[in-house]
């Protein structure tokens, strides 16, 4: 039986200003978890955001993750635990969300004040913030008083866990989940999470799947402090010269992994993953508009999605210990440390890539016959993950969107990480769904960000639909 | 006749302590041109020199250059300008110097405060400033002096240049050299510049040699801003990877310029050049010391010092738009700069050289077929410099070196550059003698500068003398 959806889909468009005006007042709290000086705010947003949920009735809870590390006396900001319901007769949903962002400045080039929610007469409002990832937060707050003020039963318990680190690497999160898994999060009988965006600008999306990062280091160190190239140059080997022609030989431009094994470990393709790519709503103009240049590796949309998120690939970031500002400065660096990742899919290994990558640099250093000295090794790991998009969490999120959007979502995995993600689903064993509300165009980390007002509204409906048709779906 | 400096000498070691002194008011003065909030230092520490010289009798002149390019209001310190003594019958030596120092805090690891000097018992003058280049500077000064007290007849008319922004590029200083070459400089017979160092510590040297340097920068750019590269590895041809590709052909582990047609412009060895090298006063040891590690290119010493004075060198200093911070930041940037530069050395053209490097750098990246852009610039390129050893100025300075030290000189060559040298060769068309006072263990851009004590007075009678001999030198 359909959920009867017409009473909360009017109260939603009904609430509108008033939706808009709550998110308002939430980007107006610059709550940059990157920034110390502005802690405070990140815990003002948390207890907002707290006293927002506490005056709709949900049980809240602000609990303290102690201080940062490294940072002795910067308390982190609390993570907020909330129950919204606690009938046994519902299904329990788990959904995640963060109230921090990322920093924000009117001088980095934004054309508004970036804490000032700025609607245009396109309806898009921009605003730190605004799609990443309050807009999503406010999102379940909206759908909790739409119902309560449309007189409709709240279809499940809803279980919420909203963090204030996201943007400086969710510091204290994943022990919680851990703790928290057979505890506060016992009951819960699946996991949402809206905290990523469509593919493009039209089309929902539904996402499965996400590739992991192993990040390495490869140090190379000879002298004992940096040289004037004048007085030791042609008299020292110098360590940019080992560093780069090993970070030459990782990757062609093509953006084929040179480093033999890393391909073997990737899952084949299947027919039936093949036959999904066509329908996706995605086209290489797209990818134009987001890299901002015409320099793709794949001219099709097929290999270039394929290239995005179900190959591994492997990027450059950069060299640390070297000169790197403007201008000209004649030193020969005496570390320097190259930095590179890799985007793992399945079914590739952690430990078997990272001991791929560390016995190929150091053969290609041996070759070098260099008297520096090397040191390879991963900063860090997260693995890929891979949902079934055939569990009941998804085909009940599918349903919503058809009736929200009158389309059916495009089955999308992404290119990057989100750890949370495997976090939940490691801490409670159920299926964790992507959900998103924004687009591609939203600009989550750079300038100009922004939540289109069409998204944010019809996003209200969707995650309150989707709790309708979670509450309902079959046991495939 | 070898000249009567019996009476100088004495005088100046009788001088010892208010020498010593004279250096201690000099250091006391933070005089660092490279931090704007110092300026009014600099500009004190230039005040301070030209009173020193008019109580001496010398004609003084403080010489304003204007405002320092791209810093409206900050006024640059002036050049000092002095002359002593305006004998017709009397050979006239113009000397330089600089009355500016690097930047220097106790906390970047200095054992002393770097603005008190401070004498260790091994007689070590700790001091920002002490051997570069307060301490030569002095040496003119205090020669002046002891010949004054002595009641020694001053051999010579000086002319002297000092400066205040050696330590930032000399700024201004180029073009009033160009200006006074023919005019407060025309009387100058030969030019005398002691702001470099001994090859080791017990030898002094005579230096007729200088490289060039041309500093180059390779600028690779694609997508529009930088990307994550979770969503973009994989789809995008990304710059790193073609700039790192380029920067690994330029040269080799061991010092070999892999760019063709360099190597053909240098001067080949002659045998009087062949003889010089094995009682140079160098040991492997001395580089291994100053390197910090053995990661030499060469095992034996002329095979070194020829690397270091008399063949190019390439050395790649860093990349500008990556990411250079510690830790790990997963981007893909969108435009790098490689930087490198070659040193230079006779008969290396600096207009064919910039033509081989550019064409070479294009052709490396036409193989890559990748569609993002190259540029390839130089972004500055000096001349080597090298004059006749053989020339009076220098005959004059050996039977000087040779008077204090007992020990006839090392005739060497530098690494490094130092572009005002050429300036006052082109300027007046006279021989330009570099005369160091300082040794190779001074740490002159190091925390922990120091002038040996031994080494300033016997300097400062060393200046002395060789205003002597110069005076009397035949033509040759």
């Amino acid at each position: 039986m359909a959920p009867q959806l017409d009473g909360f889909f009017k109260q939603v468009d009904d609430s509108t200003d008033h939706f808009i005006d709550r998110l308002r007042r939430a980007v107006a709290i610059p709550s940059i978890s990157a920034e110390e000086a502005r802690r405070p705010d990140v815990i003002r947003m948390g207890e907002w955001l707290a006293d927002e949920l506490k005056a709709l009735g949900a049980e809240v809870e602000l609990r303290p993750l102690g201080e940062q590390p490294g940072k002795p006396g910067l308390d982190l900001p609390p993570v907020i635990l909330a129950r919204y319901g606690n009938d046994k007769n519902k299904r329990t949903i788990l959904v995640y969300g963060h109230y921090d962002v990322q920093p924000a400045d009117k001088s980095d080039g934004w054309a508004t004040e970036p804490f000032e929610l700025t609607v245009d007469d396109k309806g898009r409002m921009f605003g730190r913030g605004s799609t990443d990832d309050k807009g999503p937060v406010l999102g379940w707050v909206n759908a909790i008083e739409a119902h309560q003020k449309a007189g409709v039963d709240f279809p499940v318990n809803l279980l919420m866990c909203f963090e204030g680190m996201e943007e400086y690497g969710s510091e204290g999160l994943e022990e919680l989940i851990v703790a928290e898994g057979k505890k506060y999060f016992a009951d819960a009988d699946a996991v949402c999470i809206s905290d990523n965006y469509w593919l493009g600008t039209e089309k929902p999306c539904l996402t499965y799947g996400l590739r992991g990062c192993n990040y390495y280091s490869i140090e190379v160190s000879g002298p004992g402090a940096d040289l004037h190239s004048g007085v030791f140059g042609g008299t020292a080997q110098e360590p940019m010269t080992d560093l780069v022609k090993i970070m030459s030989q990782l990757v062609s431009n093509d953006g084929k992994i040179l480093i033999p094994g890393i391909m073997d470990q990737v899952a084949p393709v299947t027919a039936e993953e093949d036959a999904l790519y066509n329908d996706i709503a995605f086209t290489m103009d797209n990818l134009y508009e987001s890299l901002g240049s015409k320099t793709s590796i794949f001219e099709d949309k097929k290999q270039t999605l394929m290239g995005r998120w179900r190959y591994p690939s492997l990027s450059l970031h950069g060299i640390e210990g070297a000169f790197s500002s403007p201008g000209a400065k004649t030193v020969i660096p005496a570390k320097v440390v190259g930095k590179f990742s890799i985007r793992t899919v399945p079914n590739m290994e952690i430990d078997r890539t990272n001991e791929l990558v560390c016995s190929y640099i150091q053969e290609r250093f041996a070759e070098l016959t260099s008297k520096n000295t090397l040191k390879v090794f991963p900063q860090h790991s997260g693995k890929w993950w891979a949902a079934s998009p055939n569990h009941w969490n998804f085909s009940a999120a599918a349903k919503a969107v058809e009736r929200v959007w009158n389309v059916k979502p495009d089955f999308t995995r992404e290119g990057g990480s989100i750890p949370v993600t495997i976090s939940f689903e490691e801490a409670t064993g159920k299926n964790v769904l992507l959900l998103p509300m924004g687009s591609s165009t939203d600009g989550a980390h750079s300038i100009n960000e922004k939540l289109d007002k069409r998204n944010y509204i019809e996003g209200i409906k969707l995650l309150g639909a989707y709790l309708h048709y979670v509450a309902e779906e079959p046991i495939a």
